[in-house]
């Protein structure tokens, strides 16, 4: 970024017509003219260095590959696994020089072994192309990166069901439109996103799953005339199986954009529990206190907790949803096969993937510490006519009133209560029988807090003892590992 | 879209300072003032009574359950049911009426089936709620056009490989950047479709597993508290079975982000391959001549013949990626439980469905008619140096250079051609030889395009025994239903 | 949306390899085969004959120039008119018959007009193509949206400001992070609406202007060899010159782009107002009540008042964005001239102008009738130590304490204030002067909420002088059409 | 990205039912725990370090006024400005800590300034906020980049006109539909991309514009009580006014939409100069050749002159409109007044500014640099039957025939010489007759290339004339700069 420095540098183009403008003046960030302007578009080596462990593994499997096909000599296959390792070695130690003339991390490292091995290092090569051999390498990137994440997801939704364990008998008001609707329990809601979770995981192992599949061996587009074991190399990079078609295997990046998705419909759960968060933090709500950990203060009002994780965990769906809409919009229309343009794949999916990494990170730690204000939650959870649909179910199910017949009833005991700003329970029995005589004192019973989330029994039900029941039970699942997945 | 309208009612809000503004003229459109603004925001009967067969299917699930679980009469069940497929059948005679003022699907057929049988209609809303109805509905219907698009994508991609079959010898260049690269053939470069299609199929059956389970008996948000059976319903509607989550199932519309995502991926594959159709069929290309069925003709200049079929499927990638967007953008920090944004849901899906069902439908259309100019591509694809590779193969395999060394020497060999305007196979031995003298005259055996594909024999090549091979699976696969799906 | 019936239409498709599948079976929508399908994604008259009144105008200056350029005699330019004048009434009066063999609103209009007076008819297209008579007609009828919609955003920031003259003095707790921060006038949160609107007005009518050349003439791509007068004709529909390349006049959407884009910015915008409106809704807040017209009840909920109209122009951000995302996907590395894609341009367009108009209407409705608890926000703006700015102020005005040192003294106070549980206010002298000896009992009055906001008097603050002030000047402006555009 | 480490710490979760999970692990990246995590989701100065130069300028303006309103002392202000001016020179020296602790650039500044200069520095923060202290630098960024970026399109423009002058009167095929429609020439078709780029730079002119406003002194949300000259702040950092809205000045980034939006627009047009690039590189169509300085060779192909640069500019289109994407996703359905969520507005805004940079850079030099194979224009111009318009003309201006009449003649002979195999001006005058008995030997002079074009002389239309003079037009108004912007 040093947009700044152009300030003095208006390009002048003196150039008339006719003339060839052969005087460019490139100024500013470009004034190495054409080539540093192509080497800042064209090189990748400043991003897609990342991969170099993947590069490496790929690498040798391709010579073992190679070797075993006779293609490659014993000898040959040594020198190249031992300077992979040592290059390895080299870019751990941070004493690899990465140079932008490469290009790229594959240039890099080849050029890197030929320099150390030799001769056999310009055998590596043989019956691969940059086309099978970055795309593989992004495969096992990303199937790194789906690896890493499931087991962030897993650990937050551990959380999320311990603290639902805790809470699974605390009332608290649910909401539609954001307005008091019935009673739940906090515990209740906090397991929703366990379920949001859950389903996430579940893409996450099916795009997994569909992309693990090994495009090395399409070489450049048409496969190649040299005897290779596909089968082989797929097998020593844990994929399950060769890719079936080499030139869709260099010119396909649905992996990229199934994983893309997937994040995206994840950051949108994170956002949806961030949003509650900052609104259960505000003063009129009040329902939660986070940890100083995760909040903030003000630089120039001292006296703010500002959920600075929460806002950002909400705000950086735009990122992952933009990296999705920005890969989409990058491969629409682009012909067969690899097109340069598909170098732009990479960003997106390293920054998404940051980015969900620290949401998922931040989100746990909110989750972890913050404190329910549990008294607030109650008191809430009992005003605004929150058990109304208690009352009409009981004329339906004592009274035997249809449904839409004790809709009404209630409607009517609604409108007296609110006239008399008194809450429904606070109505007398007379009144109540002014609306509908068949009433008794029994229905005062089901009009409290406690009895209308412990009524909900239904499977999925807020009742305590079903939310202690599916809290425990994901509990079990998230601490024995075979039973996570979805 | 009366806009025009508002020309002459330029809106006069005379109102001053303090005043209340109650003497508002909304004009034009909302001439009929908030209540006409509401009821063209808030009611979605335009565009959700395609629900209608789900409703009516979600309903008589509902209740036969109620029945069965005691909470309904059986003589209350047998009106509902009848009553229900008399709706059903007025709708199908286009009989029915549909009344904006009661907004939705689900209200204007509940309240014609109170209308039709009276007191039992009235009891049919018993332990559910429009929230997990309609997310019930949404369901359905979304699983009703998964298997849709499912069959059409599979009798695409059985197209395409009786396509493929035909032409599994027909050399073609194949082209990376667009720039020639190596000689493929026709029937190869139709597969590399057949396995994008494949994983679109088997992302839309992801998201089906993953949509199938039943959220009906979730009620508003908290469960209820009759006795209800949800696995019975579930297994009514042919759910997998019921949600865990009453607060999650009504306020979860992942299935249809997966659901647009999946769709997504499968127009950026037909998107492609309708550009390439358009390129293929310019003047300058050549390749392939589609059918009139397909083409249009210009008001102004007579001799054209437009792709239009293939150019509307193209751009209406962005109609399906903007649903995607757009929906990511309504549930993108929404609150707990069910929230009216969520009524923005559906066009979305539904426009988005349309769309993929007519681009499939175009795309086998094409498909199936295309005539492909083989002598064409077959031309194009000698041309070019496009078996540059293979010579640079031959010199690793033949004289066991390093690949990287006879990449060079491939190099300067193409110079020397280029520069006297000849193709690779036009030097004669002896200008090889000038630089590289290890090379025989064999070598000009692999210079020629059949001998190049036909070399690629490693899996997924080009080789047109394995394009046949690969085809002939395909259909095989594809003309027994079991074997279709990835 | 006839998906469901595919149910019974399983395409069988049993072609065997080698065999030309010329007996495809399309089933269910596509019965009618290739024809069918090429109608239904190829015909536009579906959706574009909105641009009926553009295209009569249009067609009818086009004639006229034709006349004046002598390309056209008068008897045939008189002919033209009166028939397309009638057209003009044929369609208002709901008895034209379009036809979708026709394609679209251009065809069937001219088709018409031949019908109706024979060989003139034939002459109209003489010198343009349907390539710069779809772009001119567009143009149009973007250009009479924006000014419809521009009435509305008027309308709608007249509407705040008079209300927020109402409330120009009545506190609320101003937020950052949903956070209590210091206290602002509601009145004043009222007007920053205004100031976005009021950009999104200039952002409109700049859009406006930049549309506003006539592409009429263009022709097909290359411009005609007829002597017209381009000129006459972009007077005639009162444009301010001709487009000046005829390639890209016909391939040009920016107008559409940059419409949409604008229309995203104030989607944003009323998407912001819409989550505060429903917030304030909100129990805990309860800020506002809305009036009954925009509200709706609960199917099983009696008691609720969910604020619909609000969560729907929330929402309908989705799909403006969605649409602007949809047509930067069709133009992106789209070939000139005019492509087929391009007419994937117009439902967004339609679409998000609607939405676009119903959320102003729905917003300026709900702005009008809410009714502010002035009580309510009056209490919540003086808790939460929202006046602690008002102290550190004090500190640095009064005691010449370095803003900085200030800061930390007022946290400290804020501190002590906390753990006693009371507010600032609250604090003795003694306590104050403990941790800072300078501070006088006149600290006090700086503490409290009219205080707070009366002493905010920098320009743009929300001292309620200012506020009423800046009301009373949006007032003005907004009652005077020409002071109206920023 | 450091995914890959994660592999060993798996983050073992142990905590039982109940218990909470205080022995949290966390693992990998974030084994720091909750501060590692809150430090690398809230630290902006990563990215927000380029705002220095903005910064230190705002910074100094502050100062400036703060002393004028005597609310500091001369000696402050000299003070801070030596203070301020060494740190500029520290951060240009690259001896400036940037540390994370410190969050962001601005605090990092204000803490090094203290430290320099003590108490005085303490009292720069006087009456403002960090949130109009950013809102302020990024305006001033968001500016100096739009200067920058004007200038490279007024650049890009140039080089277009000026090769568009070179070939003003060399016929290329003008495509619709990439079908070949009419002649055009070689330079018009440049200059349609000169009128689009000169309605990019009318954009960002607007966005300047409007932006054009300081917000500082808007201080936290509600403005301050410090007798502030904001006029004076504005005018000494070349604003035109200071906003008039306290809450709107923090939360807006309108700004930075509409700057995005314009980005966006522009690279949609960069992305179709791309796309013919590629297509006009490629070996069927072979129209141009690119210089060695933006093409690569391949890695396996050593003939291969790949279009990287075009095909990169293409792309990253999607880096942009997804940037657009994620900011609109993150600002809709904010609440008012700052809200964390707005510092994820950088990156975005950077990286669209360097790619939009980086592809002007690549694409003026494509243009500067490219050979115009203009025997191969020529030849593709006059086949498929192009000049059938100017026949279809000829019959309307000659025979007076009407334009359908024309038309419908034309097409029958251009039947004719299809199913002959020869060119419209190969066929006979008897065989012209043999259609339309009136046709003469003249019409024979219209079908050639040279004469289509020249014929198109209406405004903006394809003439060679028109083209030099439209050419000239522009370089005359880009040499001189005051008549460059639309």
């Amino acid at each position: 970024m040093s947009l700044e420095d152009d300030g003095n540098s208006a390009r002048p183009v003196n150039a008339g017509v006719g003339a060839k403008p052969a005087n460019a003046q490139w100024g500013g960030r470009f004034a190495g003219g054409p080539s540093a302007i192509m080497q800042e578009i064209n090189a990748s080596i400043g991003f897609d260095q990342v991969l170099w462990r993947q590069d490496l593994r790929g690498s040798k499997a391709h010579a073992r590959m190679l070797a075993r096909a006779g293609i490659l000599s014993g000898t040959d296959e040594t020198a190249i696994r031992d300077g992979l390792d040592a290059i390895g070695a080299e870019i751990e130690a941070g004493t690899f020089v990465f140079e932008t003339a490469l290009e790229d991390i594959h240039m890099n490292i080849e050029a890197r072994l030929s320099e150390r091995i030799g001769e056999a290092g310009k055998r590596l090569h043989t019956a691969r192309s940059r086309n099978d051999q970055v795309a593989t390498d992004f495969r096992l990137w990303v199937r790194d990166a789906i690896d890493a994440l499931d087991r962030q997801v897993a650990s937050l939704m551990l959380s999320l069901a311990i603290r639902a364990a805790e809470h699974a008998a605390d009332p608290m008001p649910g909401f539609t439109h954001l307005q008091t609707a019935q009673p739940v329990t906090f515990g209740h809601h906090l397991l929703a996103y366990v379920e949001m979770l859950s389903r996430d995981r579940g893409r996450l192992a099916d795009t997994r799953r569909r992309l693990n599949e090994c495009p090395l061996g399409s070489a450049a587009l048409a496969g190649t005339s040299f005897p290779i074991d596909r089968a082989l190399t797929a097998s020593l990079l844990d994929f399950d199986r060769p890719t079936q078609n080499s030139l869709d295997a260099v010119s396909d990046r649905d992996f990229a954009l199934e994983y893309l998705s997937a994040l995206s419909i994840m950051a949108v759960h994170l956002s949806r529990l961030a949003e509650e968060i900052v609104t259960w933090c505000s003063a009129p709500f009040g329902f939660i206190r986070l940890s100083d950990a995760f909040t903030t203060g003000s630089s120039i009002m001292p006296q703010k907790r500002n959920p600075d994780a929460a806002e950002l965990t909400r705000a950086k769906t735009g990122r992952i949803v933009g990296a999705l809409m920005g890969l989409l919009t990058v491969m629409k229309g682009l012909p067969l096969a690899y097109a340069k343009d598909m170098q732009e794949d990479k960003e997106p999916v390293f920054q998404a993937t940051d980015a969900s990494a620290l949401c998922l990170a931040a989100t746990e730690g909110m989750v972890r510490d913050l404190v329910a204000r549990t008294d607030r939650m109650r008191a809430l959870a009992g005003s605004g006519y929150s058990t109304a649909t208690d009352l009409a179910d009981w004329l339906v199910r004592v009274l035997r009133l249809p449904f839409r017949t004790a809709h009404h009833v209630t409607g009517r005991l609604v409108g007296r209560a609110e006239a008399r700003g008194v809450e429904l329970a606070e109505l007398s029995l007379e009144e109540m029988q002014a609306e509908e005589p068949g009433i008794t004192a029994e229905v005062f019973a089901v009009l409290t807090v406690d009895a209308s989330v412990a009524s909900r029994t239904s499977e999925g039900g807020t009742a305590p003892d079903n939310v202690a029941r599916q809290a425990s039970a994901w509990i079990g699942r998230l601490q024995h590992p075979h039973g996570a997945a979805s």
